[in-house]
């Protein structure tokens, strides 16, 4: 039903991942819209008029981002116009707007005022360019600008709400059950028998590194319900009810009122990183320590110099000297530690690229710590070491 | 030329950012090949269908990824093989791979070993499921495992290896000039006047938070050098020759034999997080504190109480204690500190969310201290502050 276009030079060289479409698409599936296809175009006149008038054609809303600005590349607007024969006019509503928010010396205010005939425009609360909606029979055409901030405002204030008022046919319900360290071989031959016993419903399952979702999705709510529960119960030790692993770890430590501190090396901060994203983080966590050299690891978290000297920093007895250091300067109810080998370089025959030693601490009881191994690009070992850490750490507390 | 088709209803659905689009177009953007759309599509057998027949339709070559593994959702191959009218068959030579690399017990041999009769299987050096090439007269179609650690190994060792023997006409040379701290208004004016006065050149601008990129293309190589002459130029001081701007400071300090360390508080972490993201980090970065509680920065980095009571944790004289606090305990040359209102709660009338105050420490004189405000998501506060930091920090030394 809902089609999502990036218009932007920058999506097609990968200089910017498309996380536009992805937000909008989660917005939107969340509430029951089903989105059928994204698509991505170049910013020449041509391409944006075949890529929008493709998927008018397709879909019934089609919403656009991108190309709305004042510079060279921005060509959006026009584009939709000549599609639709429009005029442009200056709109006196925006360009007032525009005046009491950036005075009228905004060198762009006659160009960011133009809005086509044919068009609505949508106000823009933060940026410049006005956001548009174009209707043809019961279509809708919605054009954003491409800067996340202003896009997410306008899809979250005007868009939805609009969708909301006049679009009720064609809306699904769905449920997405997420666990982890759960592989997907061990789930899907449960999918397969709930897909023939449940022809009504679609399931999908989506592997990340240490945490797998599954997804089930029908025009009739209560049927669900069932194979929902079937899953749960099956794979239940698994189970979190979260968007992400780091919530959910975060909604455990805050109703169990524990504090958590960090002592990171190969992850170089990424554990913290992710936690603090969400808001309240505050309420457990007290800090961490990125120890990137020896030094770091010796002076700040009293690791013995000793433990290095035998065991190296990528060692279960490193580890185990990293938490209880961390626990101690913190003063926290638990701790999580993490050195390893994220590479490309620095691996031996010994610890090869992906060894990666995990550690959580307790105040009553000995640290539980663990290894991990595996291949991969630095990114990969330096996430995949983080979920583990906090799938294991969420499983034990 | 070049179309990128991902399948898969976790990139519908926005459970997952497409981040394999932007990948493989990066890789092949910066090898001269023009990418002339993205376009992702359902787990649908027609969905599948119709959105490869489009895209061979409209692209010399076609890169798919997504579902080619052993689940009830990955269809791609039998798809294609109808698409294409051919017959499956079990690929011997697939099938002893894995059995080597993954003994005769593998639950999925016989599935992961099927190949259309129309299409070469491609290696997967990592995980079980081959990927595929079908050709149609001087067309293309190289269809990939959605996971991103097989993708990028069939990308890199298989299929531009391909592209570069086979395809040689309509490839482009590009430029792409790197600023930090410079606008996008104060750019426009030159680019304007640059595309004029050199037409065979496309020119693209990509603000992001505090940086800026500039790309230039033409068919004829020579046609770039002027205008990125004139460019680099004209914003010399904002220039970096960089992918990212961590990536210029860690060749800076590399380079200057300096070292680093990092006092966080509202970014928890990130700026550590991108650092150490580049392998070689442990060259000049030592170490970080993330503080999240005022127990730690007090205690920790040395953050005197009265500082706290009578500034607050947000303030120019918390941040400028923050540093001189870190360059003590890591014993660096350098050190970077950042407190601030991430939001969306704990903003106020005099500290509203997205204050944020940053600091540089040097060893031969005082701290250089800036306050930087500005709404926003908790996400894009983040974001838009570790980048500020690494830009003033990369000017500045």
């Amino acid at each position: 039903m809902i089609e999502v276009v990036a218009i932007g030079n920058e999506v097609l060289s990968g200089q910017t991942v498309n996380s536009n479409a992805a937000f909008i698409s989660k917005e939107l599936f969340q509430r029951g819209y089903p989105i059928i296809r994204h698509t991505s175009v170049a910013d020449e006149p041509q391409e944006i008029e075949k890529g929008l008038e493709e998927a008018l054609g397709r879909a019934r809303v089609v919403i656009a981002t991108g190309g709305l600005g004042p510079t060279l590349d921005d060509l959006t607007g026009e584009v939709a116009a000549k599609l639709f024969n429009s005029e442009i006019h200056t709109d006196e509503e925006v360009k007032r707007d525009l005046i009491n928010r950036f005075g009228d010396r905004l060198t762009t205010l006659e160009h960011q005022s133009r809005v086509p005939d044919k068009a609505q425009a949508i106000k823009n609360r933060i940026g410049t360019a006005p956001g548009l909606v174009f209707r043809q029979g019961d279509k809708l055409l919605f054009l954003l600008p491409g800067v996340p901030l202003e896009m997410k405002s306008m899809l979250l204030e005007d868009v939805i709400p609009l969708l909301e008022k006049e679009i009720s046919v064609g809306r699904f319900h769905k449920r997405i059950l997420h666990f982890c360290l759960l592989k997907e071989s061990e789930v899907d031959p449960l999918l397969r028998q709930l897909a023939q016993e449940y022809p009504e419903v679609s399931f999908g399952i989506y592997p990340q590194f240490g945490t797998l979702s599954v997804s089930l999705s029908s025009r009739l709510e209560d049927r669900l319900l069932k194979p929902a529960e079937t899953l749960k119960k099956a794979f239940e030790k698994y189970f979190y009810e979260a968007e992400s692993i780091e919530e959910a770890v975060h909604k455990k430590l805050i109703a169990q009122k524990k504090t958590l501190s960090l002592a990171e090396s190969c992850t170089g901060g990424n554990v913290s990183k992710r936690l603090t994203a969400i808001s309240g983080a505050s309420l457990y966590y007290q800090g961490g320590l990125v120890c990137y050299s020896n030094l770091s690891k010796f002076e700040l978290l009293g690791v013995p110099q000793d433990t290095l000297d035998l065991h190296g920093a990528v060692s279960k007895e490193t580890v185990e000297a990293m938490v209880v250091g961390a626990m101690r300067i913190f003063h926290t109810d638990y701790s999580l530690a993490v050195t390893g080998v994220a590479g490309p370089d620095g691996g031996s025959p010994q610890k090869p690229v992906g060894t990666v030693f995990c550690a959580i601490g307790f105040k009553d009881r000995p640290p539980y710590i663990w290894k991990l191994t595996g291949a991969g690009s630095r990114e990969a070992i330096i996430d995949r070491a983080s979920t583990h850490l906090l799938a294991e750490f969420y499983l034990k507390i």
